[in-house]
C-alpha cells in the first residue's frame, strides 16, 4: 500500500502538510516551500514559482502554484475544517490560517509514525548508506591522529564520505578528543589532538536522501585504566542493548537495558543522553529510546544504539551502531569492531 | 551597545527565545536545545544535559540544567506575562507553555530585526567569507567543466572552501547547467555538462557562522545569441540595483529597479524570484527585497543582490553579489567581474 493510502486511513479530516521532509516522503517532492493538501479524493501539492515547474512533474498529484507565501494564500482559497501538523507549524502561520476562518485541528506526527516504519526501498538506502560508513570508519582510522586537530580529522571525513560514493554529509560530523568528548555534542575544533587520547568520531552520510550515523570512539595510543574501563562498560552496555532490542519492546525498557549496565559501575550517572533514536530522512526521529519516551519498538524501525560515558572535562566515550528492529531481534547495519581501535 | 541592551529598549515583557540561531546571536551560545529567557534584571540559558558544561562557560548569563524536554519544564517553573517568538514556535510547544498558566504575549522577529543590522565584528566575518568565496569562484572556473556532472563540479566546491580556509559551506551547492539553471533552486545532479551550456554556480561558506551567498553564471563555450542576451539583461539589472540600493531605500524600490530591466527586454516576466535578502547568521534573513516587502534598507544591512531570468527546460541567468548597505550606497563585498565567464 502506498504512503497516501497509509495516511488516509488514519486521517478524519484533510491534512495540510506543512513539514518539508513529510511532503518529500509522501510525494517524492522536496522543496523548502511546499504544502502538501491530502484529503480523501486528491493530493494537491502548493509551491512558489521557483519549484512549480518541478511540482508538475511528480506523479499523482496536482500541482498549484501560489504566491510565495504559500499559507496565507491558503489561508483565502481554503474552507472548512483541516487537520494540521502541530508540532511543525509554528504559531504565527497557525493564527495566518485562523484568520482565513479554517477550522482547525491539531494533528501531531501523523506522518512522523509513518516514516518509523521503514519499507524496503528505505531500508535499501540505509544499508548502502551503512555500507559506506563502515568503508569510512575503516579507512579513517588507517592515518594517524595525534599532531592534527580535530577539524582535519573532521574534513578527512567529508572528503572519505565523497569517495567511497556518500551523497553528502548526514549532520556536521563530530570530533571531540580528550576533554572535547565529554561534551556530547561538541563539533570539531582547532584543539590539536594529542597521544594517549579518546577521541569521539560521530558521522554519517546520506544516500537518496536516507541517512547513516555512527560513532567510533577512537584511543591514540595506550590509554590508562579509567579511560579503558569507561570504554568496557560502554561496550558491555550497548551489547546488553542490542541483545535485547526487538519487535513490542518498549523503547524505554531498551533505554534501561544500557542504562542498567552504567549505573551498576563506577560511572553511574555519566549516560547524560537516551540510548538512541529513529534514522531515516531524518538523523532524529521516531521512535525515541530514553528514559522519557513512550514508543514501542515495531518491526521495520531503524535506530540507532549509542551508550555513553562522559567524565566532565576529561574525556568520553560512545559507541553507536544502526540496526534494523525485527520481529526477534535486529539486523545490525553497522559492521565495524567493537573494541577499542588505536589510531596513532 | 551589547545586543542584550538593544534587545531590552525593544521589549515590554520578558522574552523567551527559542530560536536557536537568535540564542547564539545574542549569547555567542550555540546548540539545538537551548531556551533564553531575557528580562531585565536577568539572562538565563536553560539547557539539557549535553549542553550545560558548555552553557555554565557563556560570560554574563546563568545556565540553568534542565530536562530535554526544556519547554515542558518551564511551562511548570516560568510564571506572569513572557513574550515569545511567534514566528519560532510550533503550536504544541505555544500549547506547551500555555497549559502551564502563563500569560503568553506573541513577538514576532524582535531579534531577528536586530541581526539586520550588522555590527563591526560581523562585518568582518562576512568579509573574510566574501574574500575566501572570490578565490574560490575565481579557481573553480579555471578547471573546464565540460564532461563533468554537476556533483563533481559541485564537490569541487566544497574542496576549494576547504582549502581556502572556510568553515564549511554556507548551504547545499546548486550547480544547474543548461536545462537545470532553469530551475532556481534545483541542486547538483548527475547531469553531465554539455558543451555551449549555461551553468548556474550558486555557493557560500562560513567564517565564525557568517555566510556568504554568491551565484555566477559560467558559459562552458560560446553560446548562442538569446542566451548571450538574457546574460547581457540580467547584468544590466543588477548594475541597476546596485546603483540604487542606500539606506532609507524602501526594499520593494530596490527589487522594481532590477524587475524593470528585466521586464522591458524580450524576457519580461521570467524574473521569478525577489531581488535578494538579507546574509547573516542565516543565509536567508531580514530585510528581503521583493516584491511583497515592506522592509526599508537601513545602513548596515548586508543584502544578496541577485537578479535572475530562467526559461523553462532550456537555461537560466543569475548574477549575484553580496553587498553592505551604506548611507550613500553600498559596499560591494564581491570582488568578482560580471562579465560572462567562459569555462570550457
Amino acid at each position: 500500500m502506498d504512503r497516501i493510502a497509509r495516511l488516509r486511513e488514519q486521517l478524519e479530516e484533510p491534512l495540510l502538510v506543512t513539514n518539508p521532509t513529510n511532503v518529500a516522503y509522501l510525494v517524492g517532492f522536496k522543496s523548502s516551500n511546499t504544502v502538501l493538501l491530502v484529503d480523501e479524493e486528491r493530493v494537491r501539492l502548493f509551491t512558489d514559482f521557483r519549484y512549480i515547474q518541478a511540482a508538475r512533474a511528480v506523479p499523482g498529484v496536482e500541482a498549484v502554484q501560489t504566491r510565495r507565501a504559500v499559507l496565507a494564500e491558503l489561508a483565502e482559497t481554503l474552507s472548512g475544517r483541516i487537520a494540521f501538523e502541530s508540532s511543525h507549524l509554528t504559531y504565527d502561520l497557525f493564527q495566518t490560517l485562523e484568520r482565513g476562518g479554517l477550522d482547525l485541528v491539531p494533528r501531531s506526527a501523523a506522518v512522523e509514525r509513518l516514516r518509523a516504519v521503514k519499507d524496503e526501498g528505505e531500508l535499501a538506502a540505509i544499508r548502502r548508506a551503512c555500507a559506506i560508513t563502515d568503508r569510512v570508519y575503516e579507512r579513517l582510522a588507517e592515518v594517524p591522529f595525534v599532531g592534527r586537530t580535530e577539524r582535519d580529522v573532521s574534513w578527512d571525513l567529508t572528503r572519505l564520505f565523497h569517495e567511497e560514493g556518500g551523497e553528502g554529509l548526514a549532520f556536521e560530523s563530530i570530533v571531540g578528543a580528550g576533554p572535547t568528548g565529554s561534551r556530547p555534542h561538541a563539533r570539531a575544533g582547532d584543539r590539536t589532538i594529542g597521544a594517549g587520547e579518546l577521541v569521539v568520531v560521530d558521522s554519517g552520510c546520506t544516500i537518496d536522501g536516507y541517512a547513516s550515523d555512527y560513532t567510533r570512539t577512537f584511543a591514540t595510543g595506550p590509554i590508562d585504566g579509567e579511560a579503558a574501563e569507561a570504554y568496557a562498560v560502554v561496550q558491555a552496555a550497548q551489547a546488553a542493548a542490542l541483545g535485547a532490542i526487538r519487535a513490542g519492546l518498549p523503547a524505554l525498557e531498551a533505554d534501561a537495558v544500557a542504562r542498567r549496565v552504567v549505573d551498576e559501575s563506577p560511572f553511574a550517572g555519566t549516560f547524560g543522553h537516551g540510548l538512541g533514536h529513529g534514522l531515516g530522512l531524518d538523523v532524529h526521529e521516531l521512535p525515541r529510546m530514553s528514559t522519557e519516551t513512550t514508543d514501542v519498538l515495531e518491526p521495520g524501525n531503524v535506530v540507532t544504539v549509542e551508550p555513553g560515558v562522559y567524565l566532565d572535562g576529561r574525556f568520553g566515550v560512545r559507541i553507536e551502531d544502526d540496526v534494523v528492529v525485527t520481529a526477534d531481534g535486529i539486523e545490525n547495519l553497522t559492521g565495524l569492531r567493537k573494541d577499542l581501535v588505536e589510531v596513532g
